[in-house]
């Protein structure tokens, strides 16, 4: 017996019905973004070590693959104080940063306002988990160049239209705003600086609820007026708004003097966005309290949230900031990035349609160069076909065939092997 | 002025045109094969060290990037001999190794008789140079657990089909097989541990020609008596041979006397891929110095050759033994390996003509729930549609639009914004 053969460990192969399903997915993914106007793009699945290492890939960095660089001798080898010292490129743990980067390398050659996607792997060297895996595919759209709310609203507009593409229903897609955050924490007392440790534990509102967030809070002996102030309103009694996205549901939901300027934008992107899903039905609403871990965000956040799971199936913001840090010159940019290996398990496209897909289970005596023109004219006619020998036990060859997607199958005989003498049989289950 | 930010060294980013030519000649490429039967799957880009190490791809072994172990302390890099110490995965160089892991991995769950498509990148740690990267795609199918030659005429089919489906006109498929060389050089008298060594040259028949084969054979000091044979054979007038791919042909291109039962076996693959052609003409052709340079390859094997290109478009060949290497029970497999990379610049599918493009090109004004309704709209009804803010420069904009391949455009103003008062003007070029 041979001992075990496995991929690497998080990592996972594709078998045929796997692969044709994530394909599936991933190509009515692309058809509803490129409808809505964006324009798929690809970057190397490595990156200068230097780039992912920038600072701008937050916790993930740490994360990154490490790839050596080539013609180490052991003398280099033995200089060695760090590991980074011997790997000059790395895997890509994101999208974001290679964007930002393909930005810095192409903005002459790229509309002024440039709407991408990006549907690819990333790698990140986690302690491999239940539903985490090490190599995993994210499908990002961003915009880059527009500055204002058009860019949030056509953003959240295609990804609820792919969600609706897709047939995952009962999603709700919450939205915030950095600055709304950080003004709310200014107005209960917070200082600035202290504005990103304490939405960290903010983040976990979810989790823990308004009791436990104040709880670490205290833990974590932050000053203890804000903190009470965060309590208190944390603890108010819901305010009463109004069901749809509004500024004054927005701005109930909030402590008074929240930045007017940044409510009535984020109203106005949630108004577009309702408006122009017409019957689609509602899916955006207002999460005063939404986070959204990197730090590099600078104004409107989103997240999928999805009732039968605990986690999102993606999210985005805009992060104004950060091609700047490759360009030299900063340029707005927004992206929304889809988790696709938890969204493939919520899909069902039901069964490929577009197939017409036949055996053809023939004797040994038969010809090759008869199979071979049998298949092509088949093929010519809209086809898929497979060619099999027949084996000696036939009914579980038709019970694969079956299970493998294929309609129907004929017998070739030597005697009998023109096209119009083939009897296609049903493999109906 | 910001410093000049590139991807690494050797790998390429694809703006959108070439993103998209890219995707439609996967598109075709992956049709075409999984109408002949094969099935798509997927495996990590990374494989174990010791398994890309384990003497099956060649000298390709040696370009493997190597990734580093996670977590390594000073201590460890200063024990290090070697870089691969270092090292527990590595990137994948070709996707013939994955694939006989793949299969020794989930041989269980696979058809007896598996036809697979992988269409996946690779990645070489070679010098950079014109035409070679260091991240490119190769396209290869592969027929596993078929001992008889009917896979070699399924491969070659299947290949042959598809470059007829990508419009790539003039190929040749060189057909050879390995037993036909070592009979052949056991006949003029080479022994058979040198084998493997005269076939290096005899490799580069075609760039050196005969005498300069002949020359650098003597220069490596080969035994003079089997040397001056070849040197005789190579330079005899050509045989009378009939044009088909017949078995008069392959031996009248061959000493005297090599084994009868090759020979029936590649006429017999000849005749049923020419057959099966029917009017598609002729493409394949007996090469008898055909090498092709994997050490794995164990029968017949094959090349695409086109008369505007100095290297082949892809090739391949059975290698019964490697999947054996991993699964301890051997394994009949044959393989053919497009060069995608080198296809791709020969493909001219015309302009893509499944999309109806088109730009609303809109005032400052207009509210942006009226655009992404007007774009929904549109959208249903099969468009594809980008939404462009008026600039200054319209014409400028125009000609941009027409360039990414939008057909018309119209121009929407806040007084009127209904679907119906739209007047759509083409773009064309």
């Amino acid at each position: 017996m041979a001992s075990t053969v496995n991929p690497p460990r998080g990592m996972r192969d594709f078998l045929p019905a796997e692969k044709a399903q994530r394909e599936r997915v991933l190509g009515v993914i692309r058809g509803s973004y490129r409808a809505h106007g964006f324009d798929e793009i690809e970057t190397p699945v490595m990156e200068d070590s230097s780039r992912l290492h920038a600072g701008l890939g937050g916790d993930n960095e740490k994360l990154a693959f490490a790839v050596m660089k080539r013609g180490l001798t052991p003398e280099k080898l033995q200089a060695a104080s760090d590991a980074l010292d011997l790997a000059d490129l790395g895997m890509r743990f994101d999208l974001t940063v290679p964007l930002a980067r393909f930005y810095a390398t192409h903005r002459a050659e790229l509309p002024k306002v440039f709407r991408s996607i990006q549907m690819a792997p990333v790698w990140r060297a986690e302690r491999p988990q239940k539903g985490r895996y090490r190599q995993f595919v994210q499908c990002d759209i961003d915009i880059m160049g527009e500055a204002g709310p058009s860019a949030e609203i056509e953003l959240i507009t295609a990804t609820a239209a792919t969600l609706d593409a897709l047939g995952v229903q009962g999603c709700t897609i919450r939205v915030n705003d950095r600055r709304l955050l950080t003004s709310s924490l200014s107005i209960l007392g917070f200082p600035a600086k202290e504005h990103e440790a304490v939405l960290i534990t903010v983040d976990k509102l979810d989790k823990l609820g308004a009791d436990g967030v104040i709880a670490e809070l205290r833990e974590r002996a932050f000053p203890d007026a804000p903190v009470a102030a965060l309590a208190e309103f944390l603890q108010r009694p819901a305010p009463e708004t109004t069901p749809e996205f509004s500024a004054d549901a927005i701005r109930a939901a909030l402590p008074a003097g929240v930045t007017e300027e940044v409510i009535l934008e984020l109203a106005a992107i949630g108004h577009a966005v309702e408006a122009g899903r017409g019957d689609s039905g509602s899916l955006i609403e207002f999460d005063p309290w939404l986070v959204r871990g990197m730090g590099y965000y600078t104004g409107a956040i989103f997240e999928i949230a999805h009732p039968s799971l605990g986690y999102s199936l993606g999210g985005g913001g805009r992060y104004d900031g950060m091609i700047g840090r490759f360009l030299g010159s900063d340029v707005p940019a927004v992206g929304f990035s889809l988790g696709f290996e938890r969204l493939v398990d919520l899909v069902d496209l039901g069964a490929a349609t577009d197939d017409d897909q036949v055996a053809l289970v023939y004797d040994a005596d038969v010809e090759a160069a008869t199979l071979v023109r049998l298949q092509a004219t088949l093929i010519k006619d809209g086809k898929r076909v497979r060619l099999e020998a027949r084996p000696k036990k036939l009914p579980q060859l038709l019970d694969q065939l079956r299970d493998a997607g294929f309609t129907s199958f004929a017998t070739v005989r030597a005697e009998n092997v023109s096209i119009d003498n083939l009897e296609f049989k049903p493999l109906g289950g």
